[in-house]
């Protein structure tokens, strides 16, 4: 088993995999619909005779899909699926010889049914090592998530400035309109940060303004006149001139071993832990906290608003989804947080059922696809989603779950799923069949959140891969 | 009086009423103005002739009115009054044998107008006696209304289950994402539920998600992979083919006396009033709570959300009038809620002053329509109203009032009103009239809030009907 | 120089200057870019070479700008401005022989880049001596500033009233929907009040509703059926067609000196200083607290809604600038708050960077205008700006800070700048110069918010008008 787990096939088995998966219920097919009611209906089959008759039905449909080339499921997955952004939806903003900044388009552009989340915008920095980014401010709420590297942030705050050191796993605030600059003070590896944004000002959208700089980053400084900048700093225009005409080598620029042990020695902020409970606003790292979930098929970590002060008034749960290779998380649902999720490592798919893009009312649409470093994908409050990792790397996904207060994540299977709390008679009238039937169906798997995925059962229950033929 | 007061005559009165109130006052008739203004500028006009010359321009703004068809204000009051919801501005989500689940549209989809409350929906939901309503949960903040019948609510909250028998006058508070199912456990009597929601995730929209069921209602499950939800629920294909294929019969059935009584007989909940004055979250009765307002034409009952947590975080008081048959409540006015109100029983009609649709600036467009059971109508905060029931039947209005903290109702007319506590100076500047003048009209009224009624005051001081001729 | 200092000189001066500030930095030329490129990538020049190479493209881009007539930044500071108001952005919404209402156009149908505001409005009430303002609620939250004159406003409360006297710098806040009337109470002099409106119903749109009245203002009452109202107020209609027919003078109208008396001779609310730090709903006298800015350049007074329960919900900052004649104020930003100002008193011009209207992305475009008593500008969240008084006239600005809570200022030039902050490799980093360079300019100034503006600094430092040329 080890050894199949390995390799080409494993890889060929995932592909197929998507394929089947994408053509397993081909629900829009209005001729399905009309065969199946027809089964129904015919009063002399009996219970046994009526599944052949509509799984006689389904091999038709799937048939006539194929035929169809690409049918329209296969559509939605692809290409009209507004909850997934890869490469092509994000922006550069900065981008120099030492790094880039970018950013993905506003979620209400690309759909109206992510207008919930309109306000939060989405960035990744990238730094070369030994680096320095210049000194911003933002007309936005900023948090940010350390994703790969070390750094430390500097902030201006009111007549003091705060320094943290920060590594993998770091959440940090940044209020919005403080000045900030950081460097990545790693000599060799890549500063990744992941930037959750909520503007201020102008709804959905933020901006960066530097001060500090001179032609590449523009300093803000030369939108002003001479004669009032002159009045205002006391100094002559020519020494204007040459101060706001030097930098422009961009707002990331390799920094010196001096500078950066410089700027790096020290932290100059508040303690972490704050010795009275009060306003700490340093930053939080999500893997020195317990895992809320755990199992040898994956971690959960979570950094919630009610427990830190600086992810309160953003009303945001920032969480960290390490599902270990071959496994999976979920399905189950938010019951009112909308979660952005950005793939930080690993790869594999996830699968959504959405009523908003059902073709018929009533009913719900797979939407799914593959993840991969770098790809966003978003699941709605209500939307039951599962996320699976591919067979041969740890799916790493960070989180950002808006409208984090009050809500609860309903499992839809496993240990606390929300079928097995239903009284006997209600899971009867429900499903139409004895209890005894919905329980051996909802009561089966004993693990929480994380499982086996599908190719790993299989291979452990040894089904000899008829369910992916 | 007894007699006159029943059957035909005071139907056919009520009509007529109806007809001269739309013609009362043609406002936006420009010759009518000029007309108005000529009276006032002739300068050997006494008062009493001023008056009379003004009298004559309305009555020949009557009568152009009256030639032209329907004039202007009749058209405002029956079709271009966004105010004012009837069955064809529902729409059916769920509908089976035994039940319907009938969704108001949305109110900002109806007129800019009411985007103030764009983000609350309206649902009425009808169904059988004896039958069960399938689980689900919503993306959207629910709050429920037992309008008519009892019913056994039950909600799966994290790790436990909560059920409660509620009955007509019942509130209940469903959050957001909460499986909930629920029961018609009377034998006899349909079950008539008014739900507001308050979506969470697509402002203005809500779905419904049912997990348990199978092609009707369709289960959420049946859009995973059936790859995934074997290695989720640890079960093979086959078995879950057949427990999300059974249902075939709708969200609303029928259910044995059996289950009935094995689904209402326990409440499992907390208690309704929580011995600590903690979270309860239980069903609110409004009918067991003293009336904020009572006299023999009419009671109003009131669940404020400074008192009852369940309606805190939603901002939204939940109140019904009972006014009596040939009675009034109002006018009056709400200084910061917006009143979306549902007639339960009963018929009459409403008047609303609307400077919105005047087609003058400066004026008020009186908004009017007659009102049934089903009938749905906004009041916007500041909107002076008064609702009028018919002479055969009490007319009762469910109301759900929008910004609710901070809110006041401003009385209009009787006891507090508010011309009453201008200063004596503020009375004589703003009607140019001796005070004791002004206050002749605004101190006759002793009652407060419910008032005898057109008709009924017409009788009782036996004025002859002259006021409706 | 006191003599240089008054009358046509400085005047023509300060016109000049605002020609060349217009001029100042071309920078949307392309031209401009690609020649200044060329300068920097010429390897054989020295640091003075590059630096006077620069200034050469600057000078022929300038000349480009003059040949074609009004460049494209110059139609912007004066044409494509979305954050200036002038008389043409007001509408009148009440005029009468004795004052007006003049209401500022909606923010966001201005421009989106104001939709931040959006629910704010802005209005002007002016009232000549001896004056009567009609009883009216809004559907909207208001807060008044006296900007001249003294008046008494009364207000109804439930089963109550409150009436204040207020005078040139008080603050008053009006719940949405309460009923006020006022007078001005000055025999000689006009009333100027400044109100921002926080609508409640209709999001960005307010209404006026008259209750005491008759046909102009027109009463609401009228709206309603004579029927409906014979009940109501159980009196006939002839005396309703009286007490509702006899004003005609509009809402504000003269009052004899005898009715001001009597209005205006008690106060009857809650004493303004609220013994028991409980609900003060009274006044707030902006000129009675401590400056919180003040040297001999300008004063700074500020209400904050921490410290005003009246300002706590609208989350509103009042403000008032008093800069000096010949001085400046700032540049500086606000972290989260967008700001509204108003010109009380005074000339002069403001300039502000904007990254939103730039032509490029990465670089900010210089928004400015000239400023007289009556124009309102909006600086959003995050923007530099500063505000310089003329030579001839103290500049007095009234504020409101939209978003207050938790917002900072942060200066850019004088005391406590934020590139003062940065730590010295980070200004070497950031301006790509030694760091004694950058302090020479940041560390120079050592007032603090307002200074000397721009001609009186050159006077005082006798360097004989070369920066204006
Ligand atoms: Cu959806
Ligand atoms: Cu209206
Ligand atoms: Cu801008």
């Amino acid at each position: 088993m080890a050894l199949k787990a390995r390799l080409p096939l494993p890889l060929l088995l995932f592909s197929l995999l998507f394929v089947t998966a994408a053509l397993a219920l081909p629900k829009e097919d209005p001729e399905l619909k009309k065969c199946k009611h027809k089964c129904r209906d015919e009063r002399q089959f009996d219970e046994q005779q009526r599944r052949d008759c509509k799984r006689s039905c389904e091999e038709k449909a799937r048939e006539r899909q194929q035929e169809g080339g690409n049918g329209s499921e296969e559509s939605y997955g692809e290409e009209e699926n507004p909850y997934v952004f890869e490469d092509e939806h994000f922006e550069s903003r900065v981008k120099t010889e030492e790094g880039r900044v970018q950013v993905l388009e506003n979620f209400a552009k690309r759909s109206k049914l992510l207008s919930g989340i309109e306000n939060f915008r989405l960035a990744i920095l990238e730094a070369n090592p030994h680096t320095f980014i210049s000194p911003a401010h933002f007309d936005a709420e900023l948090v940010l998530f350390v994703a790969k590297g070390r750094a430390t942030i500097t902030m201006v705050r009111e007549e003091r400035r705060e320094s943290f050191n920060v590594e993998h796993g770091d959440i940090i605030r940044i209020p919005a309109g403080t000045p900030v600059y950081m460097i990545n003070r790693d000599e060799n590896e890549k500063l990744f940060i992941v930037k959750i944004l909520q503007p201020v000002s102008a709804p959905g959208h933020f901006e960066a303004f530097y001060g500090a700089g001179g032609e590449d980053p523009e300093s803000f400084y030369r939108a002003f006149s001479w004669e009032v900048l002159e009045a205002a700093l006391k100094v002559r225009r020519e020494q204007l001139e040459k101060v706001f005409g030097e930098q422009s080598k961009g707002s990331i620029v390799k920094a010196s071993r001096e500078k950066i042990m410089a700027l790096s020695k020290h932290e100059e902020g508040p303690p972490r832990i704050w010795p009275f409970g009060g306003e700490s606003r340093g930053p939080i790292n999500l893997f020195h906290k317990h895992p809320s979930q755990s199992n040898q098929f994956g971690r959960l970590y979570e950094a919630h608003p009610d427990d830190h002060r600086q992810l309160q008034d953003l009303d945001l749960m920032v969480s960290f989804a390490n599902i270990t290779k071959g496994s999976m998380a979920g399905p189950y649902y938010n019951s009112r947080a909308t979660k952005i999720s950005v793939v930080v490592e690993g790869e594999g798919f996830f699968e959504m059922a959405c009523p908003h893009l059902s073709s018929s009312s009533g009913s719900y649409q797979k939407v799914s696809a593959r993840l991969r470093r770098g790809v966003v994908f978003v699941a709605p409050a209500g939307h039951p989603v599962a996320v699976i990792a591919s067979q041969n790397n740890n799916l790493q996904v960070l989180c950002f779950e808006v409208n984090a207060h009050g809500n609860s994540r309903f499992p839809l299977a496993g240990k606390g799923n929300i079928v097995n709390e239903f009284e006997r008679e209600a899971k009867e009238l429900a499903f139409n069949l004895p209890s005894r039937e919905v329980e051996r169906i909802f009561k089966n798997q004993d693990q929480a959140f994380f499982f086996p995925g599908p190719n790993k059962q299989q291979e452990e229950g040894d089904r000899g891969g008829r369910a992916f033929e």
